[in-house]
């Protein structure tokens, strides 16, 4: 994780986001208490650490790291809504339906993930760039991707899932916009057809690891250290990784996953190295 | 209107949406249930009407057409919600939320809205107009239009807006996406900058007659001609051009608007009949 990425990514936000003194200011505010000054920006720290790969200068893919996270940031707000997980603390504040109201917080998530795409739009890049760059981010999105897999979490309730279950799951709800973060910089980079793919699948594995820890920690960890509530998914009777593996396979797994993604990057030299750092970090993580 | 574009917009929205067998089947059939068979289309009328002034084929404005209607129906579903509207008829079914449940609605509107700029990325055009293109629907799907409009409405209550708070509320909430669907059509078209801004006052107009005879038949109509509630605005102590103007002064200003739209489309010959056509049914619908 590079600090210097988190200043930058926050300044991006900073900008695209319309200021709170803007019309309708209610929902300006909402979009930014949602947004701003929180998380770890992991999607944001992938982009630019693929970009590092292939020495694209982080100025060019802010975009592509601000639409990654409106959109992570989007379906937060309305994953934390009373109909669906119901939560009220989320990077140590209050979620937006509890700091504003519900409509506020439906409607703050549909404008977030529209300034989404509008960033990619935007962006200073070729017609074509911007095109691929959509068409990637807009199918992570999605019914067939991210929302998709909330709907799944949703229709499983508390019902205990297979472990093929579980991983279409989470490579929907959160998988696929992590790989999207990494595609997204490799289709600025014009990466090629070869090294999208070792970086795909290295996604894939990282997406799938940091599950597995959020599981853990939800388990192992205290709402303070990770400025959410904690112990949710036992009470709801969610499925996880360690409920379904046990503790000790799943630390496996993750063990397992590491040494997976070391591989998928051997083929790059050491400017993958900000990319390996992130996955050591999605293992090694505590919040 | 014209029948063949209803089914011509059905058919495109059948091939963009996800069949209902396909997983998460709860959310695919929740996104057909709130988009197909329904409504009058005047969103995709006019795309298709826009484009027969510059004797642009019907085929190729498919996505366009779709796109509109599919940012129209994920307003709709979360608009209808418990915590905004609370509807539960809409052309004549149940509500998305009371055909489902909440959370099913919450999802199925998100993945609405992405599918809209999915069909725009996917359209057989070149880049330069699809990245034109998105940008026109994003801008007047966001927090600055449509969605903006909304918080606007839920933030007005019960209070009495100002007829200037009316007109910008209205202008955002439904006028950005009436006014989208003529600009997307002109610029599949390519059409010369005096027209496209012609046009564009058209839609302006048009999207407050619209709106008007909606604040109208609210009052003079019943919930079975409409296939929806009625009588709510009263209800809700909502703003409406009748509760700030007056009946008649109300009627008035449409037949105004009728002046003015056709002023709008004089430098248009024949070939822009349907529109004038959709200009009439705005002012004289029953439903």
């Amino acid at each position: 994780m590079r600090p210097e990425y988190t200043g930058r990514i926050e300044r991006a936000l900073e900008v695209l986001l319309p200021p709170a003194t803007l019309a309708p200011e209610r929902l300006h505010q909402a979009m930014r208490h949602a947004t701003l000054d929180g998380g770890k920006r992991l999607r944001a720290q992938l982009v630019f650490a693929t970009g590092r790969i292939f020495a694209v200068d982080a100025a060019t893919l802010d975009a592509a790291a601000a639409a990654v996270e409106l959109i992570h940031a989007y379906s937060l707000v309305h994953d934390d809504l009373p109909a669906m997980d119901d939560d009220s603390l989320r990077r140590g504040k209050p979620t937006v339906h509890v700091a504003f109201d519900e409509a506020t917080a439906i409607l703050a998530g549909d404008a977030l993930q529209t300034l989404a795409f509008e960033a990619l739009a935007g962006a200073g890049w070729p017609d074509a760039v911007k095109v691929e760059c959509l068409g990637l981010l807009l199918s992570a999105s999605g019914s067939k991707g991210m929302c998709g897999g909330q709907q799944l979490d949703m229709d499983a309730g508390g019902r205990q899932l297979r472990l093929s279950e579980l991983q279409r799951l989470h490579a929907m709800k959160t998988g696929a916009l992590i790989k999207a973060s990494v595609l997204l910089a490799a289709a600025v980079a014009g990466a090629a057809e070869n090294e999208s793919s070792a970086l795909a699948a290295f996604a894939d594995d990282l997406g799938l690891a940091f599950q597995i820890q959020d599981d853990i920690l939800d388990i192992e960890s205290s709402s303070e250290q990770l400025g959410k509530s904690t112990g949710k998914d036992a009470a709801q009777g969610k499925s996880t990784y360690p409920a379904l593996l046990g503790m000790d396979a799943s630390k496996a797994l993750l063990a397992e996953l590491a040494a997976r993604m070391r591989a998928h990057l051997a083929g790059f030299d050491g400017n993958a190295d900000d990319l390996r750092a992130l996955a050591e970090f999605a293992v090694l993580r505590k919040s």
